[in-house]
């Protein structure tokens, strides 16, 4: 894939700031919303970004839009034409914002997706006028295809968390949240390829060092824990199941060095946790997010969570993603007597 | 009941800026989110009040809290002791909501509530601690026990929608939407007992009568409809069963004269289209609404909406609550293959 293996191109608060302006007005200020419940089962004031009400149901659009963005931009100072099509693997919610990004800059979009994704899934990105193509449902296959898609189409590869101009996309959440909530003294963002948190890291610690960035990851894929841990990048090789889906892909070359030297900590989160927390906010902020988008709170309300400082008063919590499959909801009413 | 028979009180404009005033700081300012897709469904440009997103999930802190506030400020103004207590009748949001107000308050809130409401609004009542007093599930019982509740604790009864302190709290809503889209040519409110709309009407024309005030309905529990039709408070006697259980009661003596001279139109959705437009907030919006809360959309996705004429572009519909019993969800999951 072409982003790995790259050296890490040097991605800091002015690449954040340049993605907010290709991004403004084209996509939602999603609310910064409060739970007097919740902050009362946390003991500190909790602000909740809500990423899940963003155009396409979640934050990756704002990875995606820049990407496509940047390349148009760098096209037209060049006086080159704009790429022929734009490609990328993920059956979730990368490949609806790509889908979406491209739609509204004219450009086709190739989303290769295994054969056994929801169905739902593939509708919403058809839904944005894309072309799937379906490969079979392994890493290798997923990369494989990408490229060969790639090179058929002459297109470009944006990869979903490695990609830079994507990563600086996700930091843009950080520039509202420190707009929104000033007072805040911590960020915690759900981590999976690692994208939002490594574009949030690099903005807040250069606008707010004083700001803690923690990352939350269920504890069945937990790889970038013990990356942190080993002081090496450490990928999930036989990654197991989890419920926050959107989440169980390793962290990357690219996100890791951004990770190591700016994320304070990783917090690992048990499967009844993640769904005892997304419970909680279907039920206490009537917000439809994901499991993935649970994680966050789990970590916070969870018992390591005691051990970070009581004037870490004001935590920010990024509910990243609402694209739940409706059809799917048994494990929600099944945990709703354990979750009083 | 105490409000029902009395003579309607001068409500105007000023009596929402009291409640405004008293208001502030103590409840959320929703936000009016806005969904690309659902506009091209209705052909109109869409901003949805999230009144879900309320403290006690749904608009009705609005009222109660005017309510006790006013009386708190009346027995301050006059030097008389506070009430002992607030009473009312409601096993949904109205209750919730008295409870959380009362609680804020320092005063004892009794909630009478029929035997056979489900166990997680009681448990929400509960609570906010107030007393839960069961009854009988019929409208006698309820109003009789109600009554026989006022007399033993000398409490004051907040009737859901007829006490002209909790019309002109809900009537809040119109304010801020006012701020928030002053673009907007219509708001469309669901209407039961008819606190929201009639509240929402005041403010809107006397701020702005050019913009339309549309109320919707259940066809099923159509009492607005009909009383529209016949120039008469017409009370559904023998009210269907609905989904959008929360607006199956019926308007009264206080709200029906604003209703008949400030709303414009009322117009009725079946069943089938709350359950469809409910879908389509949970799906597109990612907002867990209660069905009582579909019933906007409902009326605006549907054919007879197509009447309105075109220039009534901006339309602001109000989702009015989430508390909706995530243990039955059974109807959502069966519709889902409907739906698309």
């Amino acid at each position: 894939m072409a982003a790995h293996g790259a050296a890490l191109p040097p991605l800091g608060l002015g690449e954040v700031r340049d993605a907010e302006r290709r991004l403004r007005g084209r996509i939602h200020r999603t609310p910064l919303l409060t739970c007097a419940g919740l902050d009362r089962m946390a003991g500190r004031k909790l602000f909740f970004k809500c990423e899940l009400l963003q155009k396409t149901g979640s934050f990756k659009i704002r990875g995606a839009l820049n990407a496509v963005r940047s390349l148009v931009e760098e096209r037209q100072r060049t006086g080159r034409e704009l790429p022929r099509a734009v490609v990328t693997h993920s059956s979730g919610n990368h490949g609806q914002a790509l889908a979406c990004a491209a739609q509204a800059e004219g450009i086709p979009a190739y989303i290769v997706v295994p054969r056994t994704a929801p169905q739902c899934k593939q509708d919403a990105i058809r839904a944005y006028g894309a072309t799937l193509v379906p490969c079979e449902p392994s890493d290798k296959s997923r990369a494989e295809t990408a490229c060969s898609v790639v090179q058929e189409t002459g297109g470009v590869l944006v990869h979903p968390n490695q990609d830079p101009a994507v990563i600086a996309g996700q930091g843009t959440i950080a520039l509202e949240v420190l707009e929104q909530a000033p007072q805040v003294n911590a960020v915690v963002v759900p981590v999976g390829g690692g994208g939002m948190v490594a574009g949030i890291a690099v903005a807040i610690k250069a606008l707010r060092p004083d700001v803690k960035v923690f990352a939350a990851e269920p504890s069945n894929v937990d790889d970038c824990y013990q990356s942190k841990v080993r002081g090496e990048l450490t990928p999930n090789l036989h990654p197991r199941d989890t419920i926050a889906d959107a989440v169980k892909t390793s962290i990357g070359p690219n996100t890791w060095p951004i990770i190591r030297d700016l994320v304070d900590d990783v917090l690992t989160v048990s499967e009844e946790e993640i769904k005892r927390a997304t419970w909680l906010v279907w039920e206490r902020m009537k917000l439809l997010i994901e499991p993935t988008a649970g994680v966050g709170l789990a970590a916070v309300l969870s018992e390591q969570f005691q051990a970070v400082p009581r004037d870490v008063q004001n935590v920010c919590i990024v509910l990243c993603g609402g694209n739940v499959d409706l059809r799917s909801l048994t494990w929600l009413t099944e945990l709703s007597g354990k979750a009083e």
